[in-house]
């Protein structure tokens, strides 16, 4: 099965510009693709890259500069199904979590991402196109519906955790366990304020205290 | 095995007084509860609840005022092992993802809330006991390495989305199945600002629109 992992190569993770800046964000976001890809690697797949630029990899890349949508949905287009297409911020992601997707029966496979996103899919029905706008697992849900495909989702904290603002990086610290957890944690510490958990930047002195 | 679940019928869902008033907060908790003992129920379980005042249920209650931390170590310490503790606000949950739960293996068996907590675990080892401040998976994690006890951990999005603000709602609305869910999708719909996913309040007026 294609496994197509899209990457924005040219202006990654912008919703973490709060947090990061912006060579931290490309560098993030290259250590999450990173992991996305080893870990689809471990579970017998050959992923490749969909992008909007180049990236460092030795895997397949085809850039696309368009946006999200039409490029996958002309990824979609263009090659005879099944076909899995896996988002590149899932920095939780594992080989078992992988495997659970690639493995799951159902013409069209959903992974809900939290806030209404779809985090990853496998569609084996050649009529399935995306809409990655607004509230997009309801939108794919019925749009598998339409026409007539079989609809099954997976239950995953892991995959359905997509790393794109201040609020997730806790997760990458308290459940990651590749790049992107090694190259935030260098860089952050995990707080807690009123018992609700968050993040803060690394003294640049050595903390004789740590 | 006793499978527990501990309900805050004094003050609860405090963290959503910026949507919900009072006693919509108390109608809500109710109705998570009610779906988590149904879905438990459903897996052939018999849970019972802890409770820090009267709840309106058929099943087994007992009354423990005292914080969480002390009166589920209280119940952990009073009972001979296997334990389970599921929270009262998954409610996402399913009969399939709490199954997952209380089959897997492990003397310890963790489930990891979004924001560093522990939303449901089961003990198979008599010295395990919780500390629910702060980042309790971290310390739960510590606990039964400690104790000696095998860890494992449960990737069920269902299971590691505990419903306690704002931003949990859209969660319920677009992946919850029973009381909670009908009881939100009557007052709140799902909306779309700047592609990011968020609740708003229905109007009272009938809407010819809809």
């Amino acid at each position: 099965m294609r496994v197509v992992v899209p990457f924005d190569a040219t202006t990654p993770k912008t919703r973490l510009e709060d947090t990061l800046e912006p060579q931290e964000r490309a560098a993030f976001a290259e250590a999450m693709l990173a992991d996305v890809l080893a870990a689809l690697e471990e579970t017998g797949a050959d992923p490749e890259v969909l992008s909007t630029g180049p990236v460092n990899t030795e895997l397949p890349v085809t850039i696309d500069e368009r946006p999200l949508t039409q490029a996958v949905n002309a990824q979609l287009a263009e090659a005879s199904p099944p076909m899995a297409v896996v988002m590149a911020d899932l920095a939780l992601g594992t080989p078992t979590a992988f495997a659970r997707l690639l493995d799951a029966s159902g013409d069209v496979v959903l992974v809900p991402g939290r806030g209404g996103g779809t985090n990853a899919f496998v569609s084996r029905h050649p009529d399935f196109r995306v809409d990655y706008h607004g509230v997009s697992i309801r939108d794919h849900r019925e749009t598998a519906a339409a026409i007539g495909a079989s609809v099954s989702e997976i239950d995953s904290a892991r995959l359905s955790t997509d790393i794109d603002k201040r609020a997730d990086l806790p997760e990458v610290l308290l459940r990651g366990q590749g790049r992107a957890r090694d190259w935030l944690a260098e860089r952050f510490n995990i707080t807690v304020t009123d018992g609700r958990v968050g993040v803060e930047r690394r003294s640049m002195q050595s903390d004789p205290s740590e």
